[in-house]
């Protein structure tokens, strides 16, 4: 657990957990808390037990706001992208009058890139640091659209070069994934609705319109979404038209192999005919000529397939 | 029948209904009543005929509004999302100026998540009851849009994993179904739209702006199902391409089987030629020779076609 | 032709026409004509010579708003959907000052509902008159737009359960029937879009906002038809696809006995051939044994296939 | 080279052109001219060289408008639809203060139309003369616009009923005629959107909001080419479809030739076979019968296939 | 590096880059520089050090603005369309309170189209002469959007009338293009945005509108690109189908072969039976006419079938 008391852009450590009861003469505390510093934090700030709780909890956390007595719990999933996979990591904000919490399982990269943030805008009021904060998790979720985005087109010029069964599975991971940030991002969007249009003590009016064009941008991001889920069809449909294309001409081929060979057949079943009078077979290299016209029809019929480029 | 004095989240049993004639001090009464209560309920409130019949009509009811001399009478459509299956409850509101009558057949969910949410909000008036209520039940459209969503999600990846003939009715069903909800929620948005934007005199006008919350969810929700319709639409083409291409892919294996039989038959041609002079007829392995070369030919045919992929 | 002096919901019949000649002391007068009637009413009303001939015409009329000196001559076209078809019946209005005269050539649905709304709603000027009556004539063509919806969303069913032949022509009927009424919509918006916007002498600037809400019905219904012609171009697609997909199994059909047959006529190739050697020949049941092996080669494929679905 | 006095609807026919140099008491000049009439009309009016050889050059001209020191030049394109073809015509016009000069090369209709107009509305001023003329001009576009609409439903009606390779070329026709006039109308737009937004000294600042009117209008009419863009690929798709599922026919139709006649090989296969002891062979009718069953087998599958309508 | 006075549209040279230190009289500084003066200018205007970084990395430069304490550093990417490729070429503005400087590495268009606007502007502030660059640079992505608009449609034509496979690639480049294009756009727009939206202290307060037309534009650029993707969607479509319709005539021909040869084979195989009667065996001419029955029997298939346009 790291205490600070931040005011217009300096960062001063504080030790004694207690100093931070009184609001500070200027600038308000920051406190970066693991899950464990949950237990001492509670009692001095008065948290309130279901907002512990989820704190506390293993399971996925929905997004939500939940306004208490002296203080807002907030959570909101902060997305990363690693190695083609997609993380989310739940971030637990108590904002207060004086103060703010920060409580997270895991170490959060928007935590870190917050902080030269803070000091060039020299911020000094823990609300203004909540919208930092919202602003530069949402503007992640950008980050990630545009990185599926390239994954899309990538596999949309893949399936048009060369169609394979794999495929499939891919656009229906794909496909999967836009869906489940889709619905990540929903409840977030209400989150930033409620900090945007509701009347909450702890938020300054001036901020109101800077969460609003956080809100926007989450609208933006969520159309984007669904653009990708449209695309996504596209690919399917793509797809679909590649493989019926390649299973056509496998069929050209079984097709042409048999139709090479049919005339053949007819040959042999004119020399198999039992008429009395057939002066061809009583010749003695006929079988050689009929064997020889055959092959020469066969490869004849190969050559002008090939030549029509129709093999 | 409970009929309870709500004022400012508190609950007052009433006992004797001939009480609710007159206005109270502060709040309004809440009439929970059943079909059977109308009699008794009727000449107390001198409810329009026609409204007590639409009441006790056995036939589905559609959503309105009806606007008497003495009292509102609003009908709404409670939708519920059990076991797969989507249940409609009609749910009759007569509403007053000091009272507010609601009238179910079967027990309505709604109400029961009311009562807290009356509690918490300190409502004193029976407008705003009455604006709880809707919400609550244009809310549960919303619900019951998600889970058609995930229906049709899981549909989709079932369609293109393992297209089965059963996904086409599957597809036709969960149609009618968003196209039926379309419906229903039609004349529901109309009331909505009139509670809003009518000069209601039995609605105060500050809490018309809600309302028109209301209205913009039933117009999202609207919205989000012809975006269902629209999906369906990608599913049955889906459905249809997919189908199509397993039939090909069946096609192909007859081709297949029919290209490799081919030059088979036209060596037992060549064989079956009455030429006087073909020498392989006359020694003595040469039928077994030849049968080799069928069988042989055939197995690299299968061989040649597998390894390319072709079967 | 009845004359009736409409006053805050009373009608009284008129006798005499000449007493229509002047303003009543309040109300307005309602001439219910029908063609005949118009040579009586010229003169009087000094009706313009061209609107005249418009109404005794017998084609098809477009609806229209011409302005004249006294009075503006109106005419909307009524729909109706009867037995499946779908009516046209134009509807010609005389708006003056304090007369309204309704010239139809049969009877107009819109005008037998419109008295009890007069009766009701008390009007007592021409142009609100008007007003009712375009709105119930729009208000038509969204009833009949239902009905297409409907018509759509069982041939779509129908397309996608057993697809017929005749399925084609009904596409193409219903497609035709949304193109029409898209057409005949238009210069009635136009009509409703002039009461509305233009400064008209004759029409109340209070009752032009009630005109822009007909505008905005009439775009509306514009709109749903425009999704509708969408709707019919799935259908289409819908419908080659199912013909396709149905073409398909019959060539699978055909291509599977052509397969069963295949090594069949191999086998009696192979008996087939003029080897010295071939000891099955020779034996006493080798012919029914070969027979036995083609049949039962021949059921086996066949059990096969079925049983793999592919058939 | 007609020269009028136009004032509030009157049309006096000048004789001298040095008359025009002066401005009138009231009204203003109107000078239909020829190309030829130009070299007059330039030192008169002081037109502007760059102007001037625009009209005389043989080249397709762009709609455009020039501001010069004492007048504008304005070009715009009338369209015309004669015998299923679409004729452009190059208006030229020089607006001054007191007068108006239409430059064409071929008689426009427009010009011919706005004659009654001009009465009707008793125009006063050029400014106003110049708009009722762009109105016209793009009024046309709408007539335009429909007529290709006809076409395009006209082409789909045919594609469904009976596709045929010509059809392909019309649809790449028809799309090009598309692409063109959406090109053709782009400048055109902007041509009235100066006359609309720009500060024009010569243009009345009332008259601004009717600009506006036209400019709406093109952009209407540029969106509804818009949509026939998007028509061409369903008819595009419609087409390949229908191709599609009639080579399909075909298809089947050689299919089942083909399937017919393989069970009749493998009977005379069966019989071609060299067994010693095949006891049909040495009947009498033997050959006479299995040609009976051969026939009898081939016309009972034709039989069922086409009772199945298979075939 | 040419340095100039820029006054209402006056272009003076100044030889000795220290006069520049000092704001003139009126008007403004314009250098136009190479990446090399860049050292001979640092010192003198303070620029920054990361920006001039910056225009010296020869890696592609993404537009952008950074904001400094005495000026502003833009990058902007100039595009050009030479023999059907598109380059980009970055442009690196330093706009300060009395100069601007333009660094490039290339020759740039714009720079050059840019001085006579300035002089008939009669720019005298260097926000504006950004204004203008803006635009232009903005402009020309229009112009390059018409370009591409161009191949798809000429693209979109090709495949109608004669598809080829190497179409498929040219879709993939074109699509390429697009998407490229519209992710380079994207940054450029969010410079405009910054130019338009943010208080910038350099740019006054009436230009910012000017700067937001720009920005409108960017928006339409980005939407038709948008567009075009969908357009690429369809072509793609076009091709598939194409090629799928083109497979089956093909394999139509295949089949028609094999359809044509079927019957012949029943023919040899009848006679090739070995019933001891077969009569017309032991005729002289048998064999020749049952050669010419084969002849005729083909030839007339094929006849029927290409009289019936099957092949």
């Amino acid at each position: 657990m790291k205490i600070r008391l931040v005011n217009a852009g300096i960062f001063t450590p504080v030790d004694d957990i207690e100093l931070t009861l009184a609001p500070p003469a200027e600038g308000f505390y920051w406190i970066d808390a693991d899950v464990e510093d949950l237990a001492l934090l509670q009692p001095v700030f008065n948290l309130h037990d279901l907002a512990v709780e989820d704190c506390l909890s293993d399971e996925e956390q929905r997004p939500k706001i939940e306004i208490y007595e002296s203080h807002y719990f907030i959570v909101v999933n902060s997305i990363r992208f690693d190695d083609e996979e997609i993380f989310l990591r739940a971030l637990n904000v108590f904002l207060g009058r004086h103060y703010i919490i920060t409580v997270t399982k895991q170490k959060i990269n928007e935590l870190r890139t917050l902080k030269p943030i803070l000091w060039e805008q020299e911020v000094s009021s823990p609300d203004r640091f909540l919208y930092l904060l919202v602003d530069l998790v949402v503007d992640n979720y950008f980050a990630v659209g545009d990185r599926i985005e390239v994954k899309i087109e990538k596999l949309e010029e893949d399936i048009l070069m060369h169609t394979k069964k794999s495929h499939l599975s891919e656009i229906i991971g794909l496909r999967g994934e836009i869906l489940w940030l889709k619905k990540m991002l929903g409840p977030q969007k209400e989150v930033v609705n409620t900090l945007n249009k509701k009347d909450l003590r702890l938020i300054d009016d001036q901020l109101q319109k800077y969460f609003s064009d956080i809100y926007e941008n989450a609208v933006k991001i969520s159309e984007t979404f669904e653009t990708y889920r449209d695309l996504m069809g596209n690919l399917r449909e793509a797809y679909q038209s590649s493989i019926a294309n390649r299973a056509n001409e496998i069929m050209r081929v079984f097709t042409a192999i048999t139709t090479i060979f049919m005339p053949l057949t007819v040959i042999t079943g004119i020399y198999g005919m039992n008429f009395d009078n057939i002066p061809e077979i009583h010749t003695r290299y006929g079988y050689y000529g009929v064997i020889g016209v055959m092959v020469t029809l066969g490869c004849g019929m190969l050559y002008v397939f090939r030549k029509k480029e129709w093999l």
